[in-house]
C-alpha cells in the first residue's frame, strides 16, 4: 500500500484491500507481535463531531500497538470557537502527532486538511462523504464470516443517507459480490450511487428489492442499517416503514444457517435483542475488528511514512 | 479473592476485604514494585454521570500499574443519545478494553451491565445502589489511621441519602465496629438500613444520635458527610441543620487527640479549612489511598482473570 | 534553574531563560534521548477554562518524555460544580499526579494554589495575569529565528487586554530588545505596563505606534495578535480598526527580507493566508516549539524535584 492519507475507500485498489485485511487477520491472530510496535508514536484526534465507537476504537488500536493519542477534545472546548479555520487547526496539531485521525461534519474536510499536513490523515468521517475504516472492518467482517468470493449480500434500511452504505457497496464491487438493495421507496439507493454500481460491474449484480422476504433465503450476508425517526416528518409512516424492516427470530426462518447478521451500531430496534444470541449475529464482532483494522491501517500509514523519509 | 466483578461491597467477605487492603498497602510501601505491571492492558472507562475523584482515581491507577485507559467521555458525546441501550454500549466497548469501570445513575446498572460482558466490570457507582471502591479506601484509610479492631466510629451528616454511608455502615459490621449516626431527624438512617445492620451484628453497636456533642470523645473515627442544599425545601431549614453538624476548632475541644477526621469530598463547609492542618484531618490522605486501593483492586482481578482462562 | 512552580516569567531571570532555551534546543535536537526519561511519571491537568494548543503541548511534551497525564476534564463534569474550592481541588488532585498544570479564569489562582500543593505547579494561564510557558515559547522561537541580542521587535494588535503581549515585553527586557508596540489607540498597552517596562530598561528602547508603515523596514521580528471583535460595542468601528492592522503580501512589500512574523494563533485574518507559504512566516512553526519548550520544563521541574527530595 502506497498511501499518505486515507480519505476514502475509493482510493483502494482490490490489492490494497487485501493488504489491510491480511494485516489486520495477522495482528489479530498475534496481538502481542506489535504490543510495543509504536511506543514512541502519538497520533492526534481531531473529532469536530460526536463519536464513541470510531474513537474509541482509534484510541484503543493505537494503544494496542504501544502508541497514545492526543486529544482536540470537543469542538465547545476548542479554539475552533475562536473561529479558527480547519486549515489553521491542522497544521497546529500536526506538530503535536505523528499521524492525525479527522471526523468533520462537512463533505470534503478530510480532504482538504489532507492537503495542509505532511503527516498521514485518517478520514473518520466527513459528513455526507466518506468512512472509509468503517468499510474496511465491514469488509474484513464479511471475509472472516462467509469469505468475499462469490459473495451474495443484502444490504437493508436507509440507503438514502447512509454513507456507511454506499461506500460498502463500492468496495465490493471490487469483489463482484451480488448485491441486493432492500429498502422503502422513500429510502431507496440514490440515483446516482445505482448508476455508479452499474459503471463499475456488470448490471445483473445490483438488484433494488422493496422487501427481505424474496431475497432472503438466497443471502450469505444481509446487513442492517438503522432508519432514522428524523427523516419521516410523519411518525405514522416512520412506524410502518421501521416495522418492515425488523428483524426478529421470525423473520429468520426462511434463511440459510449460515447467514450472517451486520450492523454497524447503535442500533435502535431494527434487529431484535432475541438474534444476538444466536450464531447469526456478528455486528458485536464487527464492532471489535475495528481495533485490528485500524490496527493494520495505522501500522501500513505509520511504516510506509517511515520507508519513505 | 475469587470475583469475576466488582458490583457491592456486600459481596466481599471480611477475608476478601483483607486480601484488598493488605495488597493494596503493600503496593503503596513500594508501587515501583508494580509500576509496569500491565504495560499492554487497557481499562474502559465508562462514565455516565460526571465525576472527578472516582474516575482520575482509576485512571490513575491503571497507569500507575504500566497499563492505560479508553474513556468513552461523556453521555452528551456518544452513541447514548441515539437511543442505544446499556447492554449494546457495554458489549461493544468490552471489544476494546480488559477491564472496565462504570459510573451510571440508574441503580442496578452495573449489575444489569456485568451479565452482558467477558471481563472484570468494576461498578463505580450506581445511583441510590453502591460505590464498592469508595468503601474500600474508607477501610484502608481507617486501618491505617485507628485499625478496624475494636473501632468506634462516629458516621455523621446526610445519612439518608448517601449510599457511600449505608455501604460503609454495611462493610464496618464485619469487623464488630461500634457504629454511631449522628444526624438531624429528617436525615437520618433509613429504617431499612437500620434493620439490616442490626441482623448483621449485635444491636448494641448501631446507635443513632442528634447532636456530636455527647458521643465525640469516644470516637476513634469521626467520618463526616455533605449536606446537601438541595434536600430542603426551605433556605432556613438547611441553614439551621447544616450549621449544627460543622467541625471546627471549637468543636473538636473535646475530641481524643488521636480521633481520626474523614469525608468522602468533596465538602462544602462541613469542615472548616482550619482543620486541614491538624493531626486530625484524614480526608486528603484518604482521598489518595483511592489509587492504591484501585491498583490493588485492578491487580487482584485482573490477575485473577488471567490465571482464569 | 531552582525553583518548585513556574507561575510567571516574571520569576525567571535571563539565565533561568536561557536554561530553559538550551534545554528546549537540546531536546528538539535529539528527542530520542529522552523518549523514555519519565516512563512512570504522570502529569495532572487542571483546565478550568477551554483550551486547545496550551493543553494538548503541554499532553504531547509529557507523554514525548515517556509520561502520561490525568486529566480533570472539563468544569462541568468535576466536582467544582458541587462548591469544591480550588484549594481542595489541587490538594486531591496532587495524590494523583508527579506535576499539575492549571489554567484558571481568575487572575492569582496559580499563585493561591502553588501555596497547598508539594508537587511543582506550571500556571498555564491565570485570567489576566500570566501565561509563563507562552512567553518562553515565544522567546524560543525568536531565538531560532532571529536571535535575541540586538532584536528589534514590533508588537502589534490589541495590546491593551493580551496578557501574552504583557509577559513576553517583560521577558524581553532582559536582553534589552528595541520594542515597537503598533496598535489603535483604544488599544494602547495600559500605561502601568508601560511604566513598568520603562523601570526595567532605558526608556528610549521602548516606542508606541499607531501605524505599523513607518517601523516595518527596521524590524528583526513582528508579533501579531487577534483584535477581538467583542472589545468594540460598533461593529463599524471593529472592522475599520481591524483593517489596518491586517498584514498581506502588500503590507509586507517594505519589510526587511528576513522579516520573522509571530502570532500566538488562533488567528482570524490578522494574517492573510497567502503569507503562511513566505519564509516571514513562523507562527506554526512558533504553536510547534511549545512541545520542546514545555518538554524542558517539565524535565527541568521535575529533575529539580527529584535531586531535592
Amino acid at each position: 500500500m502506497r498511501h499518505d492519507h486515507l480519505i476514502t475507500s475509493k482510493q483502494l485498489s482490490r490489492a490494497d484491500i487485501e493488504t489491510v485485511l491480511d494485516r489486520a487477520a495477522e495482528i489479530a491472530a498475534d496481538p502481542s507481535a506489535v504490543a510495543d510496535r509504536y511506543s514512541n508514536t502519538l497520533l492526534g484526534l481531531l473529532f469536530f463531531e460526536p463519536s464513541t465507537r470510531t474513537k474509541m476504537s482509534f484510541e484503543t488500536a493505537m494503544k494496542r500497538l504501544g502508541g497514545d493519542v492526543v486529544d482536540m477534545g470537543s469542538v465547545e472546548s476548542s479554539s475552533v470557537k475562536k473561529g479558527e479555520t480547519l486549515a489553521d487547526t491542522v497544521r497546529v496539531i500536526e506538530g503535536y502527532a505523528d499521524a492525525l485521525v479527522l471526523r468533520h461534519p462537512k463533505q470534503g474536510a478530510a480532504t482538504m486538511a489532507s492537503e495542509f499536513v505532511d503527516v498521514p490523515l485518517l478520514n473518520a468521517g466527513d459528513g455526507a462523504g466518506h468512512h472509509p475504516t468503517q468499510t474496511l472492518l465491514d469488509l474484513y467482517t464479511i471475509r472472516e464470516n462467509a469469505g468475499l468470493d462469490d459473495l451474495t449480500i443484502g444490504i437493508m434500511g436507509d440507503l438514502k443517507y447512509g454513507r456507511t452504505v454506499h461506500s460498502l457497496a463500492h468496495a465490493l464491487t471490487n469483489f463482484d459480490a451480488h448485491q441486493h438493495f432492500i429498502s422503502p421507496e422513500s429510502l431507496q439507493l440514490p440515483r446516482e450511487v445505482v448508476y455508479d454500481l452499474h459503471q463499475e460491474q456488470e448490471g445483473t449484480q445490483i438488484r433494488e428489492h422493496d422487501s427481505l422476504e424474496e431475497i432472503l433465503p438466497s443471502l450469505d450476508v444481509l446487513y442492517v442499517t438503522r432508519i432514522q425517526r428524523e427523516r419521516f416528518p410523519d411518525e405514522n409512516e416512520y412506524q410502518k416503514v421501521a416495522g418492515e424492516y425488523q428483524i426478529d427470530a421470525e423473520t429468520l426462518e426462511k434463511a440459510d444457517d449460515d447467514l450472517t447478521i451486520l450492523h454497524p451500531l447503535p442500533r435502535v430496534d431494527e434487529i431484535a435483542p432475541e438474534i444476538d444470541e444466536t450464531e447469526y449475529a456478528a455486528y458485536f464482532e464487527q464492532a471489535h475488528n475495528g481495533v485490528p483494522v485500524r490496527m493494520a491501517l495505522l501500522d501500513l500509514l505509520l511504516d510506509g511514512g517511515e520507508s519513505d523519509e
